[in-house]
Order: structure tokens, then sequence, then C-alpha cells
């Protein structure tokens, strides 16, 4: 249910790029393809956002939604793993808008170690755990290869990081306690070929 | 339940390269932090793979699952928008292995089309209906901005594009028989720092 909640912000946030003010549980489930029902009762799981017959309010809702979702304070975040996908990362533009700094890149190779990229000095993976320890990071985004993310991950939790970000292609293991989400464009891709299998070939 | 199929694959293709031959349901669980019981149920919802008390063949139980998700074939995939992102995705060496081949790229703008990127020369996306029916490419990752993304996504579903990527920062609109999957790792660490805000800063 949270999970949900920040694709609510984000349509409501390009409803009010649109030039709406008001958007109601049924266009917010057609923009969506959920039902009116369902956003009505995820949004109601964290409080009384709409008024009946009215909808709801863009900016209030957005503004809500931010401070639940933690978003209304920056969040710095370690990058592991500077190799070609790391520098993809780094030069991401989409999270700087969203309130999340890469503040420290760390990768184990010392041909990157020492690399400045885009005001971002590449520290040795050696120093990591005290480094994210003094200024206190606790978001990290790995980026490395996936017979060394389990090991990665590992010290990323002993140094108190308690959201991980893991592009490897691996289902790393951590304690409960700490989030994980996997951004796997493979698996996504390997989710709808199923779908391509039992669907005719569209006419050319 | 099939969207669960991939993680099983990876799981499966882990083991292996672990040297072992038999997954029990409790291991495959244990490694992915589900019950036992659910796995046997996603499972055999699409068969019967299993012996009771044997545990899986893991090289069997890869090919069936190979089958099943479609991934016993190459599939041409289109990229649309070569940016910053574009060129990371072009360059990104997870598709390949799993059979997913990058064959067209196209965008809009004039500096870019006719540029050799990696074997493949950018095209200019006023052909790109032509071309992807021409080719008969049924997979495309989308990553221009925001603003475009639904112009493009009608562009392909015009052109008989059935699943689709989409790594722009919107909630696109498509007809109920096309799959969009979205990439967005701002949503994956806005779902997480819900989390951090309720749970301590930890000791340092």
């Amino acid at each position: 249910m949270v999970s949900r909640l920040p694709l609510y912000l984000r349509a409501l946030k390009q409803l009010l790029t649109d030039g709406l003010d008001v958007a109601s549980s049924q266009s917010l489930g057609r923009r969506l393809h959920m039902t009116p029902a369902q956003i009505r009762k995820d949004l109601g799981y964290f409080g009384r956002f709409g008024k009946q017959g009215r909808g709801y309010d863009i900016p209030y809702l957005i503004n809500e939604l931010e401070q639940i979702l933690g978003l209304n304070q920056e969040w710095p975040v370690a990058l592991v793993g500077v190799g070609r996908l790391g520098r993809a990362i780094l030069g991401y533009p989409g999270f700087n808008p969203e309130g999340f700094s890469i503040r420290a890149a760390f990768d184990s190779s010392p041909s990157v170690v020492g690399q400045n990229l885009g005001g971002i000095e590449v520290q040795s993976i050696k120093n990591m755990e005290d480094i994210l320890r003094n200024e206190g990071i606790r978001i990290a985004v790995v980026a490395v290869p996936a017979a060394q993310t389990q090991a990665v991950i590992d010290q990323l939790v002993n140094a108190g990081v308690q959201a991980i970000l893991n592009y490897s292609p691996t289902s790393p293991q951590a304690p409960r306690e700490v989030k994980v989400r996997n951004v796997d464009p493979v698996m996504a891709l390997q989710s709808m070929t199923y779908f391509l299998r039992s669907v005719p070939v569209p006419p050319r």
C-alpha cells in the first residue's frame, strides 16, 4: 500500500503540471488504470484527504504524501560500484529534483579510486563503512557485478545503511529491517515475454 | 504469479552457478525471503516440476521456466530516446546474455540521428513506425523526456509494439493488451524513505 503512494504522488504532480487543482479518485484511477475504490482505500489508510463529492485538493495532497513518504527533506545517498552502470547512475538526472543526492561513491578498482566524477571523488571500498557511519548515510545504490553484490550489501548493513537500491542481477539477502529494492530491467522484460508468447504477432 | 517466475529463474541460475543440481522449495524460499508454500503454489500453477521429498531438478526447471517465459528465443528490441540515459541503456551489458538484443534506436534530435553507437545507427523517430513494422519488433525500451513519453508510446502501439519498458518518470497510458513496465529508481527510493522515517537512525 505504501509502495503505491509514490505512484499517486507522481500522477498528482502530472495533473498539477497539466493545470488541474482538484482530482477525483475516478480521474486518478483512469490515469493509473486502477479502480477508484482501491485509490480511496489506499489513501484512506493514511488520512482523510478528500471531501465527499469534491475530490482531492491536489497541492494539499501532494504535500501530505511527501510528508508521509519522508520526502520533505534531502536524503544523502551512497553509490557503490563506479563502472559503466555506476557512471550512468551518477549522471541520472532524476534523483536530485526528488531530494536524493549522491554524496559518496565507492569502488574497489585502484584505477577508478581517486577519480573525480561530477564533483564526487571515488573512494576505496575499504574505507566505505567508516565514511558511511561518519556521514550518516542511510541509503545506498549498488551497481557492482553480481558476484560481489552480497559482500557489498553485508558491508552496507554493517555500516548502518537501511535502504538499498540494487541494480545487480541478483536477489541478495539482507536482514528483515533493511529494505532492499531491485531495479532489474531484464526481469521486467522477462515478465512481459510470457504475454508476447500467447498473443498473436500483429499484422504488418 | 507470472511476474515472480523471472525471480525464481534467477535464483535457480545462481544455485546452479553455486554448484547445486537440486533445489527444495525451502532453499528457494530462504534465498528469496518467501514461504516454501508460496513457491510451490506459484510453480504448481504452471506444471508439475518437482517430486515429493526430492525437490526440483535445477537444470530441468530452468529450461521449463525459460520455455514458459518465452526466453528460448531471441527478442529484438527497439530503443527510443538516445540521450544520456538511452546511451547507458545501449551500453547495459545485461540484456544480450538473456536474449534481448537492441536492434534499432530512434531519436528526434537531428544532432543524434545518423550517429553510430555500438554498431547501431540512430534513426529518426519520424520513420519509427515503418521500421518497427518492417523488422517485426514487438518490444521497445523508452527513455525519452517525460513530456514526450505518451506520444512515443502511442506511436509504438500504432506500430504493433506489445511490450514496453518505460524509463521515463511518468505513468503512461496504453491499451490493456499492451504490457507496460516502469523502471523507476526514484519511485523505488521513495517507497523506502517511508520506512526510514519510522525507524531510528542507527548508532554511529
